[in-house]
């Protein structure tokens, strides 16, 4: 198993690796752990293993987990690397579903987490990271832009009701 | 060739397909007539057919042209389908660098072209169709918001330099 980066904390090491299938319902755990994501998520197991299964099969995306030195997941993010036609043929990698637990909050782990996730897309020749954020979520904002993420978007989105 | 959808529009018939290697001069143009892509665009030709390559091998990706009834290139939009974890595994659908010639706006035609991408989304299974806008860009919005998008979200990006 491939650690991708130790992060250290106070003290505390945390490794960043490739999600693997058992990790499926500790990282679904913390999808629900998060006041929008509560109503979203409650589907079978089947669907989260059958979606895991084609989001590691490709080559265009990597789900990441954030481990503690228990071995317990306690982050996850999903990494996605998307060519367009656009600023000269670049690539971009694109941040969704960033979860930290709420026990490891507020000691710089997110950050690093998402500065690992960064450089991993500057290693991949990305020439942009981006993502969204509810409007609701203030503090995320705040978190990004210390980061160095400029909120120059809209981000709309449209529900598809499936029949 | 296959034609993914006719539009009409006042009479006119304009045709949706997928695009092709010849049309990447045509797009790039669409892509760099724009206020923000003007300064964007520029780069060698071997650039954008290399990024055209990538983006048609993918099985997640569908760049589409819409073309007038001359045969001349007239519309683009990028169409990346991306599984997710969260949602209960939800695939969404995500629009980037929709642009259509300034010929041919205000006339209905750019709802009648992202409609067709909406319907591609539910065709393949998707949940959720979003995309960003730079927030300069309010005649864009109102347009996606009366498509039925609604601006939940604030779109953050960070720029990598490239060594």
């Amino acid at each position: 198993m491939t650690i991708l980066r130790v992060l250290t904390v106070g003290g505390e090491e945390f490794s960043v690796r490739r999600a693997r299938r058992a990790d499926v319902p500790d990282m679904v755990g913390l999808l629900a752990d998060d006041p929008l994501g509560r109503d979203r998520e409650g589907a079978e197991q089947s669907a989260y293993d059958a979606a895991f299964s084609e989001i590691d099969a490709s080559e265009e995306q990597l789900l990441a987990c954030l481990t503690a030195s228990s071995g317990a997941v306690v982050g996850t993010l999903q990494l996605t690397f998307i060519r367009g036609l656009s600023r000269g043929g670049a690539l971009r990698g694109q941040l969704e579903a960033v979860r930290v637990h709420r026990s490891c909050r507020d000691r710089g782990l997110g950050g690093l987490f998402i500065q690992w996730a960064i450089d991993e897309c500057r290693a991949r020749g990305c020439e942009l990271v981006q993502l969204t954020s509810d409007r609701s979520r203030i503090d995320a904002h705040r978190f990004y832009e210390r980061l160095g993420f400029v909120g120059s978007h809209r981000g709309l989105k449209l529900g598809l009701a499936l029949s």
